[in-house]
């Protein structure tokens, strides 16, 4: 059993939840929980579990615990290496998932959603959530945007987040290209577009393209785009939350699917 | 010029930024910063205004003060009252709004929003902001919900609560019998709808009812709507985000309304 904070486990687990970069290099990132904890397990994600002393007692006869390598953390050193305020007692290290770019466009019906510059962790971990709940393909984001696997982001997609493909690209401009010589058509919510969100046919491939919070898209990303769309607003709405305008886009191409 | 934090009036701001028990009995709730000023100037809401000496040697000339009750604060008192790690020197008390039950039902073509018990300070900015965007009439709360006079809610709505009518009741079911009195039809957002929430034809007077984030709407508050309506979801989502969720349909209402 580790029983003191500074052992070396503990000190790369808190590396780990604090890091993007150590994160990346390592191709690892924490979840914490035990929906989470099974969930990875399911999907034989987990490279190493800790459990703290009295979750261990309690599950030691419930759990086959001979598939993964695992340590049980004294209860006091465990509240160092949790996000939470309450723990509940397991931590795992888990692969992130690889994603190649041009795997993506496979399938005749996919919907993308392009996210440039996105970076509230709420936000992204919401779009996450929403873009499952949706029947999103994928979600590719520039490399500035906010880390996924920041815990903060983690805990909000709500275990979406091992079942949406998410994928860094160092040039968005040129996985839009890619997408579009896919014979994808992609269209950027823009406070300039022409059309509302609800005037366009979403056939076959799509894609959606949004920007940063605070400053929409660029307008080199916005001109790579086929066709600008536009969220009506009344009164003296200027803009919508970022995770709100995506998830209102998703769900109306979810909705012109369902129902042809 | 006030110049220590033990001024009374400083400590009184501090007070409003922190009871909600203080801002009911007062009637009044603090904005902070020059937009949300300049808007409750106009509306001509403001009770006293307290500006950091910066900002306001920088105004003096530009603004006509002569209107409002105001005061200069010392630049490091400044910091006490504020709620924002970078202040923009104007923080002013302005009054609540009041509203009437019955008055809300006047128009052919409202579009009421019911929320029970909302815990999420976020949650309910998102709303207000996206319901002004939506076009939707007014918002009731049920008292145990998150104060929207809350900084946090304040600062998350971007000026909507300036122009989005919103009501806290006693007794939210009462509230929603009295909707349908005035021939209101709600719809619940309810797991058990057997209809999708764009399969319904939202006509005249409707309402929406959304519930707790965690738990949803408690069973006596679902069984007082008229109908469940449900978010279909695909993959493994359970529900969406409260603030997503309501979004989604008070955009769907929007939508059919623009489009018939």
């Amino acid at each position: 059993m580790i029983s003191s904070t500074s052992n070396s486990r503990i000190k790369n687990i808190s590396k780990l939840l604090k890091s993007s970069k150590e994160r990346k290099e390592k191709g690892v990132f924490i979840v914490e929980g035990i929906k989470m904890f099974l969930e990875a397990k399911k999907l034989g994600l987990i490279v190493k579990a800790y459990f703290s002393e009295s979750l261990f007692k309690d599950w030691v006869q419930d759990i086959n615990f001979k598939e993964i390598d695992y340590e049980v953390v004294d209860d006091k050193v465990f509240r160092e290496i949790s996000d939470t305020i309450t723990p509940q007692g397991v931590v795992a290290i888990v692969r992130m998932a690889k994603i190649q770019l041009d795997d993506l466009f496979d399938t005749e019906s996919m919907c993308l959603v392009f996210l440039e510059n996105l970076r509230d962790p709420g936000n992204l971990g919401t779009i996450v959530r929403t873009a499952e709940g949706a029947g999103i393909s994928a979600i590719i984001l520039s490399k500035e945007s906010v880390d996924i696997y920041n815990p903060k982001v983690v805990r909000s997609t709500m275990g979406s987040i091992f079942r949406m493909p998410v994928l860094y690209v160092d040039d968005i401009r040129m996985a839009m290209k890619k997408a579009q010589e896919a014979g994808t058509v992609l269209y950027a919510a823009h406070l300039k577009g022409r059309k509302f969100y609800d005037e366009v046919t979403y056939e076959k491939k799509v894609g959606i393209v949004i920007g940063n919070e605070a400053n929409g898209l660029t307008k080199e990303t916005a001109d790579q785009a086929d066709c600008y769309i536009k969220i009506p607003m009344s009164g003296q709405v200027e803009s919508l939350n970022a995770a709100v305008a995506t998830s209102i886009i998703m769900y109306e191409v979810y909705r012109q699917r369902r129902n042809s």
